[in-house]
């Protein structure tokens, strides 16, 4: 279906085998695969078996392109707030290219720091949707909602301790943002997060009016 | 800026003043006002100040357009699961309908009713976005995004008993979502879900590509 | 007592002795006998001591049949949404398996796939009771209970992560669910699902009127 | 279906115009029809429209029988702790006699007067379901298990104050229950506890395994 | 004892004579006197009693000055995030005010428009101790952490609804705030931020060292 | 003071070397001496430094007796739910016995097999004060606490799994006691259940108004 | 039974007739009646028809004396933290009082004021049992607790706003009292802890070894 | 900036270089450097690295003064209720310690042994601000708050088990404290505690009048 994409693999606690197998059936009808939270080590038995395969550790996703260089559609920016949340976000980021969407990254533009966002809104006030992880207070989205018009998706990450709960408090934060444009997706979801603002952004790069009343 | 929105008053406790002068306001700047949360006895105090303003009592939004009949600009959905949902849905119509969106409206297909929703599809299968507004369980928006490759912007409702905490329950089901195009906002938060779909829904319509490379 | 079973050993950290008296015990009385969340190192030690019992791995379940071939009296599915709900809907399987009831499984039919259910159903149309088993959202019991008229047990699964909180929502999804025809037990609690519905599957088989009257 | 019912009116919030129309439906088809959750007020319109319909003010629960006198089928007794659950047990004890299936009322013997129960036990030791009702510690439901073999359904109250919690202490108690046979339903839903039980019932009564076989 | 100030009076269910006769002791011993969270109603009845009382109604604060018109010691910011926080923020400013604190107020510079703050920035980026009072997301106590080195008290404010939980998601956003300079104090707790500033400012106004040597 | 016992040592967490002190000096002061929660390791190294003290490894407990074979005082009994509540009551015991208090011990008497606490009841109807230690539903005190007028410290223990949140469930139970005579401690709090019920037992068997009036 | 006392009404939305029946017929028993949580209008349709009644409007109980003037046995100290507690500590004295156990009141003692509670130490250190209530953050029974060795019951009070959550505070503090003898019973619970109390005091009062072995 | 200090690092999961790297830039710039959460193991790679640097193995920080042996500024107490909250108080005192503050240290003074903590008030009562940290019942902050009319900075720690729920108790006991005084920071927030009170007690010693007066 249209915009539709291959439905990806939950790699968590599969056997190397059933993942492989989801690989092999989406190479055979010409697609290309992805699995999320893959351990290093099922990603060091899946790579001999899988040729193309790719692993980010970081992120721990393993995808094979099915049309490797195919030109970038759409433009998301992944925003994130410290350090930590890099993994999060990397998982986002590789969501997105694994999509096909133009991605530009800024990272550790935590609010505590309010002077860093602003100087690199330049980088992404174009984007047609943003990606905001963070942690802790997870205000992010707020902030980065108030800059830019378009669709933010709130990634709320369980980076914190104490009264943290897991991410719970960055996550009743995107929820309750006062920015009309956040919406939010689960605790740690960078897969979902990038996944739903490429879906945003393939959309928005492609147009749909001209097509439906054609 | 592109695909902006002017401000959105929250009309919960203003005063009558305070919410007249923003419509004024913003009538002078030639844009269209809206206040959401109104009070029937808010409405009633209003109306006569605010020539060409209307107010819709199930959505307690209170609303003034600046180009009345314009065209509508992209396509969305809103779905609703059961009779007691429908203010926080008419919450959302208004809201697209203020944007000048197209919006379909598909009510009472809750997943207790399993074969409700299939039947309805060939309504907004080709939506931009689809708002999915449900209480109790919040299932609705896993099954709608299973059906379709499209965002949705998932607004669970208070409506239910016990142990349904205010909504708690329908906004764990809806993070929690195995369909990966699924967005959640606040608890009862209508219009924040219309006006995100509104802003992938005008986005998709408009197409991005060809200004950026512009 | 009517339809009683006898006692079941919940093998959590109990020593192999323990268990071993419970299987002899029951054995002098040819009752069959059955120990949940035996660990594979319990069942080591203990298939030795205890001649003919069985360990299934995936369920945890340790086993002795006291009239192995018995004919199988009413039927039960167990329908699970994930992958990963599997190790839950074993547990629930193996139990009625023990009760000497019939069972059809029907996996990974969750609802962000919505048209696998309903393929499936006349698989389970005529079962006196329906377990299901679902983490993340825990939707399946409602579009369950909405596709057949017979009691409902969800077993919610702690499967998922982030605002999931090991179970709890699936577990406040089953509760809230829109279908009357919909109980529930405790997250993770296969057995209990399982044996309840056999409880409803055995008294549905042999019928109580006559013997009442009798 | 087989042991199908129509489908029950959840009054709360519905006009008197909205539940007299599923009334009158209902009775064209020659169904009975029932309303929950319905006030006074609700009730007091409702009742000059509707010939034959009666109001149960406890319960809160209006009815119209389609074959009034018809012979009832299986035995569900209803037990609730204290007599501030009488409400709830009233509306579980509607239900199931709307359903055609008959009553044992057993009040008042809650755990911490231990010798209530077991002094009332012959009356319906032979039921094919129970349905136990108690707020506070929520313990009742354990008990009535561990005396009888037959599945019973707790509902959970929101019956005490403080550590209560609206009824969360109770509900987490019965989802706790060390007996096997015990199953649960939302706070307060006593609609929903004597629905399942009547489920049960009808379906012991009747037996499957003669008509499947056929 | 030094910087210490008399007992203030909670207002909340007290009666008029208790209020007055605590207002007259302290008057009698030459000190100021305060009491919050009184009502309109409350205040209706002591202002009679207590010659040279105000009352502030948004605040909900009545007070008696023992030196009408003193020299303002050290210089606190009342900043706020939403006007729906601002009876909070008054409460802050009376109970400095009361200490003899100079304030100034900064209203509605919420996150959301994240190029309010800076512009008035200037107002007070000398003060002693910031009161940032926030609702919804409470993010603005980071972001002001962020730009000023002094130290900020946040007061989460019961500002919001659904996932908000009665101020739930503000109070974990700020006690998570990843600026080392936030403390916070209870939901709603104006009075408790304001004077915990106090207590900061007036010692920083005064020095301590050299009368510690002395 | 009367009847006051010298400290207990909590001995999570604590050095060999700390511990030992805090015997020593209570040795020297002729005062026995107890610490609880020490694991296997601690105890394996204490034991040779501390001639005549003894270590149970169920209960975690290290003791040291100060007059061995002095007379037992007062009564009480420890009643436990299940096999797993094991470790609490043998905490409780320790503890009684260090207070030189007589315990009985009723184990294995949870409600959901309610014929087996009537059985044993003359074992203790005597008792001072029954400590109940029982996870899971913890429904256990109240039933005891229907049986016995004397006063019932109630244990929950963190024993079960899923809903049970490590032992919220069962706290909550007893908190919401329909029973008057009982109290509860901290989850897990075998050693602060056992203490008090030995404080209640050693009041009762000394009496009090001979020499208050004295 | 030894110790034991009447069964107490729970008033709360007991009607009328119901309360003054039990009223009678522990009257006709001899026994002295007690209602707790009666509203001034149940009292003041009861007081006309119980002759010898009488009502504390603070503690809303409602009392009727078996053996007026029989003398006080044991003694309790009811030991509050703010006016606001009052009312439970007033159940709590007047359960006390109907026990017939001497009871010492001392009030506004709270943490915040440290030097009040040591001054008025000497009122009630030759307790048998001390009741302790307090609201906001629950303190008061540890240092009690600390001060003296006898049993101290904590009653949880709903004093406070924001994070209190209805007293959810004080009960955490009192749970995780490092105080070992301090036990606790639900929020607001003012009867249960005179009650409890009130227990202990006539078993210390009375001396049991005697009995027992004679 | 006035009163600023140099960023901390949070030592938690980053690599030698990525902590190495900041400390050199900070030496460069002749700033004092310092790292919170700092393993044994990251201390060990780090310390020959970094010449002139030292580690805490209780705290878990890792220092490098700029200027040693400067003078200190203002005073702060750092008041601990029990030995397990040892960590947490010394991460607060290294923290003042490097901000070049004085601190004094006073353990142990929990307020179940009620008499401790009066006996050492002398050392701290001319103190600018005081750090208490306390876990299970959290109650000394109010306590201290009562003695001293100075900022309190609370820390709550996750010491305890059970009911604790990580630190929950305390944390609420904190936010709900009747003493004026209090403020609070994160379960375990040792460095925010300290840090605050740091930027306090050094306000409190320049004084600002004169400095903005010039
Ligand atoms: N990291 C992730 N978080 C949430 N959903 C995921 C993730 N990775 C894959 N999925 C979804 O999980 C489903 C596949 O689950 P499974 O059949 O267990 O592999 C697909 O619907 C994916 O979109
Ligand atoms: N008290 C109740 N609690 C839960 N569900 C109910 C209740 N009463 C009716 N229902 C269910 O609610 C649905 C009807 O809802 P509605 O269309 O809003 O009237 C049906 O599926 C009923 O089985
Ligand atoms: N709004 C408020 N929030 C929290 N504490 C308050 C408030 N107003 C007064 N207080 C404190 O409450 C105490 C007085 O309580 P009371 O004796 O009940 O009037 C004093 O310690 C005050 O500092
Ligand atoms: N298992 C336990 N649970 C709760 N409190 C305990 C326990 N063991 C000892 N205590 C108390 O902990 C305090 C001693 O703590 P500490 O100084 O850390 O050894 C004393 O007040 C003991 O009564
Ligand atoms: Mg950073
Ligand atoms: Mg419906
Ligand atoms: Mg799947
Ligand atoms: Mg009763
Ligand atoms: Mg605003
Ligand atoms: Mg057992
Ligand atoms: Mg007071
Ligand atoms: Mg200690």
């Amino acid at each position: 279906r249209r915009c539709g994409f291959p439905e990806v693999v939950y790699g968590e606690g599969k056997t190397v085998e059933a993942i492989a197998a989801v690989f092999d059936e989406q190479h055979a009808r010409g697609e290309p695969a992805m699995a999320t939270r893959v351990s290093p080590e099922q990603a060091e038995a899946l790579l001999p078996l899988l040729s193309g395969a790719t692993y980010n550790q970081v992120a721990r996703i393993l995808r094979r392109e099915s049309h490797p260089g195919r030109p970038r559609v759409g433009k998301v920016a992944v925003v994130s707030a410290g350090s930590s949340d890099l993994p999060i976000a990397e998982e986002a980021r590789e969501t997105l290219d694994w999509m096909g969407v133009a991605v530009t990254m800024v990272h550790d533009v935590g609010v505590a720091g309010p002077h860093r966002l602003p100087e690199r809104l330049a980088e992404f006030e174009d984007a047609d949707a943003v990606v905001v992880v963070a942690g802790m207070e997870g205000a992010l989205p707020s902030v980065v909602g108030g800059y830019l018009a378009c669709p933010v998706v709130g990634v709320p990450t369980s980076v914190g301790y104490g009264a943290n709960f897991q991410g719970l408090s960055a996550l009743l934060s995107m929820l309750n943002s006062c920015a009309s444009n956040v919406t939010v997706v689960n605790i740690d979801a960078g897969f979902k997060g990038g996944y739903v603002a490429g879906l945003i952004a393939t959309r928005a790069a492609a147009g749909t009016e001209g097509r439906r009343d054609a």
